[in-house]
């Protein structure tokens, strides 16, 4: 690399391994954990439901939801491998029995890029000499398929799972735990909004590892987003309270 | 193009456009609703809470995280948005004030593709004799970042919310009919299920459009998804019920 802003490097390895991907998909399994718990428990604080009540339905959500969002994670990360090894046997295909649609096809995309002359036909003679830099810049330039083999759609989905069980348990542990904390058995709706205020600032800053921004915004936005979920979750379930009482 | 399997040819199309992105929006959107809408269904009936439970829990659930979703999404498209702005400037910066290191790397990654001697020197001129050809080649190669220009945030935000809180609805239709529709009120939660399922599987055969898989297959696997995440939730309520009770 060229010397250059040295705090940006980092961005650069994260995006370099399979390692970052993994990263990735913790930070947005606990977002989506901690999110979707805090709702259901805003939900049934404003509804004036019982503590029972959040810790059944919390735990059912919980289970219920981190389980579709791992599978899916998996089916859909295969499924794009898989798509994308279809497009590439398509390339090859192309390029060995049409080279010359094909060759026009890598002009044309490097015309409209700007190139032109001999150092556009230098360029593709450069490109259709290899045939799998041949495949590739079509794939890439032409279907905007950039191939990842390095992330395992399985070990992703598992790293999903866990980091959504164990964040979006968090607003439920001052439920859990109140019959052993007085503190948390006083108020047990303030206490967990409190624990998953620090939860989400903290999974928010944690971002940073990912997109580089400052850690006190991502903790910020996260926090917001967070607050503004539970806040409409808490207010339906307060304007429906009437009907729980006709029930 | 070339001549090939005319029935791939859709899938270019959906890729190449930003159309494609906002029908990727709303199919994910709702594949989301309606998993979690019916894990708070299930959730409720497996703990055997009354119908006014699920629907003042449902629809605190579908909004409250509905909200998070279209906000999260704008948010994270926003910031890859201003990150893949940044990091362009970078490229440009280094290419400006080390253009010896930057023609150097883009050597490195073409001779890692397996390009040589002269093919690899004329393709190295070509790329750096035009500042955006070469700026995207780094990004691309280097950092694995393709831009899509053609997609808004915004929009892609307000069709994942309103996605996501039509098919999530679906989930608690049988609830909220009950009183007007016989065939209801007999078994809610069999009703409840029965429309979701078929839901699940429309949203997933809908994929098509997205992935360009078979449609059964996607329906199949969208009702696989949604009834395990379910059946775990209403399992985790009916193993919790005593909770309840002795609450």
């Amino acid at each position: 690399m060229a010397a250059h802003d040295p705090t940006k490097i980092g961005n650069e390895v994260w995006h370099k391994t399979g390692q970052g991907k993994y990263i990735g998909s913790a930070i947005y399994g606990a977002s989506d954990g901690i999110i979707t718990t805090f709702a259901v428990v805003a939900g049934v604080a404003g509804a004036g439901l019982s503590a029972a009540v959040v810790l059944i339905l919390g735990l059912a959500n919980l289970i219920g939801d981190g389980l579709s969002m791992a599978i899916g994670d998996f089916l859909s990360g295969r499924a794009e491998r898989k798509y994308q090894k279809s497009e590439e046997e398509r390339e090859l295909w192309e390029i060995e029995n049409h080279p010359e649609g094909e060759r026009e096809e890598i002009r044309q995309i490097y015309k409209n890029k700007g190139l032109e002359g001999e150092t556009l036909e230098n360029l593709v003679a450069a490109i259709t000499s290899n045939k799998s830099l041949w495949i590739h810049t079509m794939m890439t330039e032409e279907l905007g398929i950039y191939i990842d083999e390095d992330s395992s759609p399985l070990k992703s989905a598992v790293v999903t799972f866990i980091s959504f069980v164990v964040a979006g348990f968090m607003p439920l542990l001052a439920y859990v735990l109140s019959s052993h904390v007085p503190i948390f058995a006083a108020n047990q709706f303030l206490a967990a909004v409190m624990i998953t205020g620090i939860t989400l600032f903290t999974v928010g800053a944690a971002r940073v590892f990912v997109t580089g921004e400052k850690w006190y915004l991502g903790g910020l936005e996260m926090l917001v987003v967070g607050g503004i979920s539970a806040s409409a979750a808490y207010l339906i379930g307060f304007l429906l309270k009437g009907i729980a009482g006709a029930a």
